[in-house]
């Protein structure tokens, strides 16, 4: 494998960890937890492992471990820092005990399930230690759901005597460990699991878990080029630039960059939800601001859109709902039908308020929102073009106003959909710190005996000898939601908190922002350098925990 | 104006000078000079700015100079290091004489025609160092060409006391630069006008220019996102990225940024025209590659496609050229047709070829090649959808194939076009020192009285120090060439050389990156750190001057 210079050099860094886990370690319990909500469900679904208490790790005492083996998953979406949870993992089960080993499932849970698998080796590590990506293993979407999954798993991980596996992943990946935390430990088969909490979207986050990997990252390449489009757009004073951000079912990304680049608009999802917004009034909303600069001379500007945002619109979302329920139900019969008719299938099987949604949708709009579900049942959001949807209709508004005299300018745009290009960035020494604790905090778990639980490291707008390290039970953070139509256990996800400090700050500054030019560019993450331009984290995560 | 942490701290970066800009300079003139070629006719065209010697700068003695007014134009697309040719040439001028002023035009050329003005003072200057983008002043695209616009200039150029402008443009606004320069000096104006090479593009570039500024910045951040792409690819294990990469007339940024992350495709349009290559050969090419990586189990990889390819394929270059003519001479009476209209109006103007190549195109290309063209009468080649055309026609081919049982895989794809995310980057520590040598070397040249030069920096694989600055006539890089279907005296553009080092050097590695995973992964610029990670230069300059 051919690196370049900057991740030759960068393979030498050495991730600061908390002072707890820089020796012995030792496993201080709290009080029993209880579910977030639907407790009595929840308790009845996983009655081994609810009421677990939450541990936090302290500097202890030298002790011996048996040596066993670990098996290692990473699900879903890639995130920076991937690999640094892995050696960070593989490192602290080496020092723990140098017999123990490390087992890759490859290709995501899928894996497990295909007995595909392979050792990670020191020699390996060496190669992944500080990059982005997830390629030492793979990763995939499939979801460990089924019995007959849990079976097949179990079979090559007792034939590789794994007693431990760790499932690296989102709010819908660590939900289905706790489920195989509790199907392992009811049927008596002595395998721990234990989540890492993974994700650039933001949405994994609550009172235990301050922030998912991968976001810090994430959010800061995505706001470099947000930086270097609105540096370009005041420059050259002739486009509006629509930047779709990556991001389905929560607003964190666009909002996180939003407050690192002041754009002229950012549509944050959760909001239009809260104020019951139809497309046309988001339309109306950032076709007057468009009206408003170019009354004062400025033909451009650059506007955020999280990619979600479709499915918050009620009268949409309400409609996208009806339509997952209809494709899970009559997908077979469905699938067959051409255009025509399957647009025509939809509308009749609609109910009428839905029906109408769909039929005042622009064509492409409708016609993507009848198509494919992704694996867990929903609408493939971003294959959905909002960004040129919300320009072509602000363009149609303008139009009309620019006959009223209300709009006196010109209004171009160029477009531009940001996700690929941050989820496999070589990690910020923020996500490399944080990856390398979790990663040694989940070994920790692991040698105390613990399943069901998730790493989780606190306190980290500290410096990171403060950082506290510990294991929240999974179940804990369960509520009941409805998937797929039936109601389920899941881990909830966190949306912008519309009374939160980030949101409050970005709505104080918001009018002034889309009046002015207030653009700020923050460049490239920096991996040398002055501490401040190196080590300061979100301003998210900063307002949160201020 | 809000700064960035990174921007605060990278305010404070001092620029490294050759050794010869480093104090008093002395101007030493070589050899007479000729035009590249038609040396009669540009010597005609230029008869008080013809055959005027190369200049180089050495250390010399202190003189004094006359206090003067300066006057300085952003012309064109951004490049990342603009406002750092600024800076050199305030702070140059002002160690000349403090009593000199500078003056910049507003939004381009326009500003020197309308009298759009500011001066640039030290106060303002000093919140543009090393910072990318334009918007100092802002930059524009209006062509200086008819002497109206020259008599226009004049006036605000008498009436500010400017004896010298400064033109930082690519190959047409150094070319007009030229044609200005000839203009003021033949009717005795006494302003002098000097060029300098800007463009991300790479294309201004011949034996006396090493290298135009901005190429080093935007090739380095587009490869920075391209290889993160790269790295989602090969965790993902699901997609063909199609990559669209800025650059209407070469393929130099594609090149570059290939031998930086070597991808599985990359076309290059010069090749393409040499081997008289058809839309179809380059389909076939593509789906080949994806064909072979699916019979070894990888049904993913990344494809590089130079924004102007559609141009360089021979038969649809004839056409657009003739189109191009067409719409110059008739544009009138077709533009106020509808779509179909317009359709029928050019298949029975064109010429039987190229109407059957219009007729043979997907419909929304040729759509594309109908519409508008910019103010040089090209069309705009960023708005068609080159990237989503290729991979539209690839799958077809596939499809084909996988009935023929050729083809036995999935080929799902991902689209991205690069140019906003990159021309107004933080400048590179090398664009950031080339752009303030050019600009100290532009105030050289004012000083030492010249007219219709451009400043140059050569040697640039060396150390800063071995820098050497002087400049160069810019009659001795015209040649005829035909533009809206007259010929013109221009610079030659500087193509890729399918027999130099940095395109030999891709053809030697294609196959293997092609049939194996061999991407490399830059990560973002560092402006602090090992030198060898800050101060390295793109692959293009070193092997070209190796």
């Amino acid at each position: 494998m051919e690196k370049s210079i900057l991740e030759k050099i960068r393979s030498e860094y050495k991730p600061k960890l908390p002072q707890a886990l820089k020796g012995n370690v030792k496993a201080v319990e709290g009080e029993p937890t209880n579910s977030v909500r639907d407790q009595q469900i929840i308790k009845s679904l996983f009655p081994n492992t609810y009421g677990m208490p939450i541990v936090r790790f302290e500097p202890g005492e030298e002790t011996t471990h048996h040596a066993i083996n670990v098996g290692v998953i990473l699900s879903g979406g890639q995130a920076p820092g991937g690999h640094n949870v892995i050696s960070g993992l593989f490192d602290e089960i080496k020092r723990l005990n140098p017999e123990n080993r490390l087992f890759g499932f490859l290709l995501g849970p899928g894996g497990l399930v295909s007995h595909e698998y392979m050792e990670i080796t020191s020699e390996i590590i060496e190669d992944y230690r500080n990059t982005g990506g997830f390629d030492i293993i793979g990763s995939g979407r499939t979801k460990l759901e089924t019995e007959e999954q849990f079976e097949k798993g179990l079979q090559i991980l007792n034939k590789l005597d794994i007693k431990a596996l760790v499932i690296i992943g989102g709010d819908d990946s660590n939900t289905n460990a706790a489920v195989l935390a509790e199907y392992y430990k009811d049927h008596g088969d002595g395998i721990q699991v234990i989540g890492v909490p993974k994700t650039i979207d933001g949405d994994l986050k609550n009172d235990q878990i301050e922030t998912s990997f991968g976001f810090d990252t994430a959010t800061k390449t995505y706001s470099e080029l947000i930086g270097n489009i609105e540096r370009d757009c005041a420059s050259a004073q002739k486009y509006w630039h629509f930047v779709k951000l990556m991001g389905r079912s929560a607003s964190h990304i666009a909002l996180e960059c939003a407050l690192q680049c002041h754009p002229n608009v950012c549509i944050v999802s959760e909001e239009v939800q809260a104020n019951d917004d139809s497309l046309n009034d988001i339309v109306d909303y950032i076709a007057g601001i468009v009206a408003n600069r170019a009354a004062h001379g400025m033909n451009y500007g650059v506007v955020l859109i999280p990619e979600g945002l479709i499915e918050f619109i009620p009268a949409i979302g309400r409609l996208i709902s009806e339509l997952n329920d209809l494709l899970a139900e009559h997908g077979d019969e469905y699938k067959h039908l051409d255009k025509a008719e399957q647009r025509r299938y939809i509308l009749e099987h609609l109910s009428k308020d839905n029906a109408n949604t769909f039929e005042t949708l622009p064509y492409d709009v409708a016609r993507q929102l009848s198509l494919e579900r992704d694996p867990h049942g929903n609408v493939q959001v971003s294959s959905i073009e909002t960004d040129k949807l919300l320009s072509r209709m602000v363009a149609a508004k303008l139009r009309l106003w620019k006959e009223e005299g209300k709009f006196k300018g010109h209004f171009h745009t160029q477009h531009h959909f940001f996700g690929y290009e941050g989820r496999c960035a070589i990690p910020s020494n923020f996500d490399a710190d944080y990856c390398y604790a979790l990663g040694t905090s989940a070994a920790q778990l692991i040698a105390n005996g613990k399943t069901g639980y998730m790493a989780v490291v606190k306190n980290t707008t500290a410096p990171t000898d403060e950082w506290r390290a510990g294991g929240v039970p999974i179940t804990s953070m369960l509520n009941l939601e409805r998937r797929n139509g039936q109601l389920k256990p899941v881990i909830k996800k966190a949306l912008v908190d519309l009374n939160g400090r980030p949101f409050q700050e970005y709505k104080r500054h918001r009018d002034e922002w889309a009046a002015m030019t207030c653009f700020v560019y923050p460049g490239p993450i920096q991996y040398f350098g002055p501490a401040e331009v190196c080590d300061t984290t979100t301003i998210t995560l900063q307002l949160e925990h201020q």
